[in-house]
């Protein structure tokens, strides 16, 4: 086997050099590094289906890697060292925009940040949105099905592709990009090949939808009770704003001092603390005006129901950014806090108070020591029901500590999602940080299928092996 | 192989005379009849997983059949009378219902209205909708994907479902009854078995996504000179209405001429004909008063572009009612003006346009006996891109006309879809009609993948064997 052959066989760059290949080796949270033969950077599909070609001649093992954002470890090879790294960083071109159609065809390495920027240019939207966006890549967007902000209203990625392209684990290249709304034409390989993490093909590029872009935004800061108010208001709030509801998100008062101690900009926007908090966003295709009277006629039969005890409205633009803030700077403040616990699971909308007032109280019982900061998107069933240390333990000693709890923690957590019907990853993937979790909570049929596609169209397991699922046993 | 063993091995009806079998043989529209060791209706989903445990030990095949009203013949067995038919007809009961959480559980035999019923018993609304709701069923409008009037806004059968229960080639039962928006925990089987025509497992039930019901709906009919302008109105339509736009169908003269003629209550709503009308619906949260001013400044932009010549607008349910019935009773006027070549494609919707102008032209010239009956689902680039007799040309010899010429349409106008990026069955499957003419669009690299697919959960071929895909050459 010579790397040499590999040069040959693509345009595009072949890193080597351990200076050069090392920021490929790590995830962006430092929890995982593995090593490559080398890392291949392809200027087109074609090239990336060269790369995959020489790679399945030689057995060699093919791990894609976008923005290397991923949370999951989706993206880093094992310690073998014998595998090549694909990166899509050269993929980078917006192959074409129709506005009337309102489609986006994009290759995989166009960070989502400059795809929502080709939209905005079009005077279209494309709506996802999450904090990873000025990094992230759409191929590695589509390959773990990434949620974010909007998907309430929008959808996830897989929601917003219609067609892809993709080279298959063989090296063939498959052009399904197309911009069809309908398409009833034999299997669904589309959504089989988004949130698969690049276990069966690399996307080399998709066709995105876009939408039109609303004439106004106004959000709204709402003190609530309980999560069960939460979901009272959420339900007032889907029959009197329908699609114009884009977010729904929940913010735990703890979540909220966070934010204040560590972001020196933070002002909260109420004048008395309650134990939530819930963030609605409206958008309209009209005006500032009617959007801002329908949102506060919501808030009106919320505190008349009960539902709320106090909300701020955005009256500005700017306004409008300091109360997305509080929620966004959630994640950035907790990491100031020490190491944490992350979970981002999924349940089903109407048992998420039950699942909360159970969990937190097994959680106190068996490990007293740890603080509960709750957040998420509660309008799609999904929380990050994340634990940080006691303040100010963030000495070793304490990292060792928390290091030690994630697995009983996450197990605990984890068993309780699944007796409430709930999935354990919500957007962030299995890669290899819940690839066993999640096989602890899939039947045994569900597995089965999964490892009988991943056979059919894997058949050499080259394809990110050891991510989403574990190897099969050998018979 | 004993019928009397499959009898004793599950709970529910085994219908063995001919007398009985007879309506499960041939398709609704009579184009395909077939032959079965018996139709088996079990009970529930265990007892499905029985019948086809027991199929799959007497290499027996399975041909699932729900409401038996698919266009492309999807459920009827072949001539060889080795199959048996299961029939869902017993599997009819909807489960669940979680107002809050916005969903209903399903058994797969209950027909599209009996849950469109379910949801507006709890003030919810299941969007799908299409002709055959009052017999097609919850299983076969996923096994097809179908589609309908809502695609536009709420999706096709595929987005409107959250989790299956399926069973598998091999008798076993997968429960993916989630209920989550979020779910980023493997390959997509959800969507693999959508729109499988049946032939990777049998879908026993789904979770399904309900919406909060609109307060008002109001219609347009609306002339137009063109299909660029109707493109034109569309484009204003999406940025003025939003996701208020819940349906926007396309309409020739000569459809509205052929409704006038055979329905005798159809009345013409403009004074003047045009060439072409746009039928849109908007769907609003607060009140008729709203959503009228709001499709009012739409039409005046509209006329005021250029792009429409007239318009009536709804005013009252009953004239709602009567607006959609001239769309709604295109297909049934058709079929009293004799045999037609019917098409159901899709097109980037930027293409129509041309694809209409070109596409008219060649027909024109290379068939010039035949009228074209062209309407659709424009906002979906969906069109039934139909062709009927000349007027009167309903006896025997003209039948056996048009019958001969099925196949050189089929072909030149399924050339033209495919020439424009487009695709030939865009919501009813391929079942046996658009099987051949399918592969014939599709490269050698997608073939591949749906074959190893097939295999991969299907290596018996017990699955509606012949179906959406052609057999494999033995090598």
């Amino acid at each position: 086997m010579m790397l040499s052959d590999l040069r040959a066989a693509f345009a595009g760059r072949l890193l080597t050099e351990a200076a050069d290949t090392a920021p490929f080796l790590t995830d962006w949270r430092r929890k995982w590094t593995g090593r490559a033969l080398a890392v291949a950077q392809p200027d087109t599909a074609a090239d990336v289906a060269a790369v995959v070609r020489w790679c399945h001649a030689q057995r060699v093992a093919v791990v894609p890697q976008g923005g290397n954002t991923g949370l999951s470890g989706g993206a880093t090879p094992d310690g073998s060292g014998h595998a090549i790294v694909l990166s899509t960083a050269r993929l980078n071109r917006v192959r074409s925009l129709d506005p009337m159609g309102n489609t986006l065809t994009s290759e995989a390495g166009v960070t989502l940040q400059q795809v929502q920027h080709a939209a905005q240019e079009a005077d279209r939207l494309f709506p996802l949105s999450l904090a990873a966006q000025g990094t992230c890549t759409i191929g590695g967007n589509l390959a773990t099905n990434a949620g974010g902000v909007q998907v309430l209203r929008y959808g996830n990625a897989r929601a917003l592709c219609l067609g892809l392209e993709v080279v298959t684990a063989d090296g063939q290249l498959w052009d399904g990009l197309r911009a069809l709304r309908k398409d009833n034409t034999g299997y669904d390989l589309r959504d089989l090949f988004i949130g698969s993490e690049g276990t069966l093909g690399v996307i080399t590029a998709a066709v995105l939808q876009l939408f039109p872009r609303p004439a106004a935004q106004v959000a709204a800061f709402v003190a609530v009770p309980s999560p069960a108010d939460a979901l009272g208001l959420l339900a007032l709030a889907q029959a009197r704003l329908g699609a114009g509801l884009t977010a729904f998100e929940l913010v735990s008062d703890t979540c909220l001092g966070l934010v204040e101690r560590h972001v020196s900009a933070a002002r909260r926007p109420l004048a008395d603390a309650s134990p939530w908090y819930v963030l609605i966003e409206l958008s309209d295709t009209r005006s500032e005006t009617e959007a801002t009277a329908q949102l506060e006629s919501l808030l009106e039969a919320a505190l008349e129901a009960g539902h709320a005890t106090d909300a701020a409205v955005s009256t500005s633009v700017a306004q409008f950014r300091c109360l997305w803030a509080l929620r966004e700077d959630i994640s950035e403040s907790q990491g100031a806090e020490g190491p944490a616990i992350k979970h981002d699971i999924a349940l089903p909308i109407a048992r998420i108070p039950d699942f909360i007032a159970t969990t937190d109280a097994s959680l106190a019982r068996h490990f007293p020591d740890l603080r509960l900061v709750v957040f998420g998107h509660l309008g799609d069933g999904n929380l990050h029901y994340n634990l940080s240390p006691a303040p100010g333990a963030t000495g070793a000693a304490d990292r060792a500590a928390i290091a030690a709890l994630e697995a009983p923690v996450n197990r605990l957590v984890h068993d309780a999602v699944h007796a409430h019907g709930g999935s354990i990853s919500a957007e962030h993937g299995l890669g290899l940080l819940r690839r066993d979790e999640s096989a602890r909570c899939k039947s045994a049929v569900e597995l089965q299928l999964m490892h009988a596609i991943k056979r059919a169209l894997d058949p050499l397991n080259l394809m990110n092996p050891g991510k989403l699922l574990a190897p099969e046993p050998t018979p």
